[in-house]
């Protein structure tokens, strides 16, 4: 009951990406996730907002080419 | 009931920084906490983990001079 979702910033708008995520998990500019049930997705992106009152947990994509210090 | 609770690894230890938390705002390279309480903290630090069951959100530092281009 105390999942949150994960969104992706598009166009200044929230779209949601995973339900009820278990586990995110930063490997570089990499985000992996893993919902409650299995699920799984990973993206090039990185947090920024995570609200528990909203039970939201929004990132923002990574542009290509920023950040390549961080591969 | 539902909040997780911030921690920065330190050494590879983690280090709790904020008990029950309800918001994390990134703004570039800075995370600001704010807690069901009304406790704040701020930090220079970017997101490693976030795991749902053990309720914990982990943030690695940033060494200074890091990840520059961002700011």
């Amino acid at each position: 009951m105390c999942e949150a979702h994960a969104f992706i910033l598009k166009d200044g708008q929230e779209e949601k990406i995973l339900e009820s995520v278990d586990l995110v998990e930063m490997d570089g500019d990499e985000v992996r996730l893993v919902s409650i049930f299995g699920d799984r997705k990973t993206l090039k992106a990185r947090l920024k907002l995570y609200d528990n009152t909203k039970r939201m947990i929004v990132f923002e994509p990574l542009i290509s080419g920023e950040r390549q210090e961080n591969l």
